[in-house]
């Protein structure tokens, strides 16, 4: 799979909200994920695909997504940046916002094998 | 300057069309700017800040922008993305189209000292 075949397949699986799918299929095991901010009581850097899945379970937990806007693949050689848009509520707070954020990957070897969020804390 | 302070002062710079003053003001001296593809017999990557110049004297000679939209800047530590999205005409082919790009910026010493940008081909 090239890298646009594999980005295009991301794309595809996250406007279906099939997350898990996109972690399972299309990542290395010991992937790691990089969020611009630490979430609260975590670390910036999640390391391996466990990891990454539980950030992602957490997530899910603590926030109701009722629409999310996914943009690109934007190639260049072995990475690639997709778009996000989401209007969720973080369900803590109650309080509904957008988050507007960019995610870089990293390819090799067919599989993803770094992701990094880009984003303005809020 | 932090590296939010330089993307914000980019972006500004950029939504008033003044690049040159971008390159001059924000950009380091031996800064590295990497297409996605190579323009028309250029490289893929310019090295130093007056061929970086060269190829944004290329593109403004090429190019009629009727349009231009900076969304951004989204950063993540010493990097930051920003996306542009232009309506252009290329002069050569009296063509009309949508640019719609990415630029991944990193930032040293205060200075951008590499973009990249992300897009599709075509």
């Amino acid at each position: 799979m090239t890298t646009m075949d594999l980005a295009k397949r991301y794309v595809a699986l996250c406007k279906e909200g099939k997350f898990e799918q996109c972690l399972s299929e299309l990542f290395a095991k010991d992937a790691v994920s990089v969020e611009a901010g630490a979430p609260p009581g975590m670390d910036r850097t999640a390391k391996g695909l466990e990891a990454i899945r539980a950030k992602g379970d957490w997530w899910a937990k603590n926030h109701d997504i009722h629409d999310i806007k996914v943009e690109g693949p934007y190639p260049n050689e072995d990475r690639f940046i997709v778009r996000f848009t989401m209007d969720i509520t973080i369900k803590q707070q109650n309080q509904r916002v957008t988050m507007d954020e960019m995610a870089l990957f990293t390819v090799k070897d067919g599989k993803i094998v770094r992701e990094e969020f880009f984003y303005t804390g809020g």
